[in-house]
């Protein structure tokens, strides 16, 4: 198969036949921006061995390369527009058909789900594993894009969803964490939480509401503590979030409470892809009931703080159901 | 060095401070087009033993990553604004300081060149040989940006520089080329070609003028054939070019003359990234003449004729300084 051949029969027809893509026949792509909004631009690469494991489904790895990207505009309150796919094929294991079909499928389900074509991209081999870089764009009305910056004090701190389940779902799969014989639906578990590290579920359709009601966002992929504190810094305010307050699934609870998953494991594992959002406390309940019909259980979970000092460190606190702070690394998740 | 101590030392000064960018801070760049243009958009990949050498100097790779994607956009007739940079660092040859700073400040110079700056992208590691995907954004008046297609018949060839040097330089770097002895200025001469396979040499000053002029645009990225072979197939014409015409380095004169380097040689290997373009016969020469501030050679080497037939093959033909046709390569490279 020639590069042409592989790009016209997989590639080509997650364009959508959208003009901008020139059939992906040209040297570039061209984009007309929506006139009043800004173009909202994220880059994410995984490569096999790090990001995804070199096993998992072509179908997984497509929707966690894509997902970790809308995951990124979602927390900008960015609506998806289209996006680049740089694909390093592995010399030593060249993708058979089925697995590009599987692939290439799984993508434009999700570009159907969220409203977004292939803009243009780069097809190459590498004498190393599986690599792909994904650049999304999505669109904000100008100036409106949620930043880091923007948390006051006083606001309320949400989250989109539960936490916790995708670091599970890696430490199954790593075998760090075993299920003990005695829990309810084992086998279901066990499919269930890795998934959930597989393919993260993001909701991109709230983007417009979040943007109303939210002074400052991030998504969870380093952490809840490393991912807050970003927004803390970002703004200048410290966060003080409640372990009982937190949503969890029924799996989590149940392992937590067999003392097979700290609150430090819990909220510390990277991965889950949820929005943290600082909303003011006029509006948090209200965002809440609002996100509901997009699937999103939101809940608030602690407050922004006023430093105490002018030159305090901008902490994020965590105070376990018995009232006591509990220790959290502070450093998330680092690749280096 | 953890990746945000990565990032904040050595990336977020290729920003340039620029508000968009929000010092890499957040979860995307945010980026206003200007009004009234499109935004070009082009990708490329480079991975180390594939598409530049694992030991050739970080200068040299930081350059040849951007300046593939600065050739696509010259191809489209589009001013530079600014790139994602995707880089995947080996496990097993994490760069030292030294090397990074090189890297780094090579990319800033051409930034300065070019007039564009870094907006976001993502560090990550791989289990496999360095990996550096770019995306990189221009701009064009709307509707404006030139394509492949848009040829007509009638129109000359131009080719803005001489081609078949990098196609020497990598068949020198991996001694399927061998320079006679008697060759004048030997050290120069494989220095120099070496040097035009690492490092393209782009002119990004010329899209308003090429925009004016030309009917359509491609960088010869895979070889001219090939490249000229795609405006014709997108344009619907043939492409009759004469080797007489062909604009040769010194150096490629030379090793051509003692039959070293055949006109397929010359022609068909690719990395040149130059431009070649189809421009209405009354323009041509003005076009030439124009381009020179630029520091671009540019020279007319051939035109677009009607297809015989109506269903005839979109050919790219050459003639050779005999007049005789020269057998090409119509496939052109590819990766697979």
């Amino acid at each position: 198969m020639t590069e042409f051949e592989l790009i016209e029969r997989y590639f080509r027809p997650l364009t959508l036949d959208r003009p901008e893509t020139g059939a992906l026949k040209d040297d570039a792509a061209v984009l007309t921006p929506p006139a009043g909004c800004d173009l909202v631009v994220t880059s994410d690469t995984v490569n096999a061995g790090r990001h995804f494991l070199p096993d998992d489904p072509p179908e997984t790895i497509a929707r966690k390369a894509l997902r970790v990207n809308l995951s990124d505009l979602a927390a900008m309150s960015a609506n998806p527009l289209a996006y680049q796919l740089n694909i390093a094929f592995s010399q030593n294991a060249f993708p058979p058909k089925d697995w590009l079909d599987a692939f290439t499928g799984a993508l434009r389900d999700d570009q159907i789900a969220h409203n977004l074509f292939l803009l243009g991209g780069d097809t190459t081999v590498i004498d190393g594993p599986l690599s792909i870089s994904i650049t999304a764009f999505g669109t904000a009305p100008h100036g409106k894009a949620l930043r880091r910056a923007g948390a006051k004090p006083g606001d309320r701190i949400l989250i989109t969803g539960p936490v916790g389940d995708s670091g599970a779902g890696l430490d199954l799969l790593q075998d760090r964490l075993t299920l003990p014989d005695d829990l309810p639906q084992n086998a279901e578990t066990k499919e269930t939480l890795i998934r959930r590290y597989r393919e993260p579920e993001i909701v991109t359709s709230a983007a417009d509401l979040i943007r109303i009601y939210a002074h400052a966002a991030a998504d969870i992929s380093d952490g809840l503590p490393a991912d807050l504190g970003h927004i803390c810094k970002a703004s200048g305010v410290c966060a003080e979030i409640m372990a009982a307050a937190l949503p969890l699934s029924p799996e989590i609870r149940a392992l937590h409470a067999r003392g097979l998953r700290t609150w430090p494991q819990i909220v510390g594992s990277g991965d889950d892809y949820k929005l943290v959002l600082t909303v003011p406390p006029e509006h948090a309940k209200d965002l809440c009931d609002k996100l509901k019909p997009h699937g999103l259980h939101a809940a608030v979970i602690g407050s922004c703080r006023r430093p105490p000092a002018e030159n305090a460190p901008l902490t994020v606190r965590l105070t376990g159901p018995d009232g006591k702070e509990i220790p959290l690394p502070q450093a998330g998740w680092t690749h280096f």
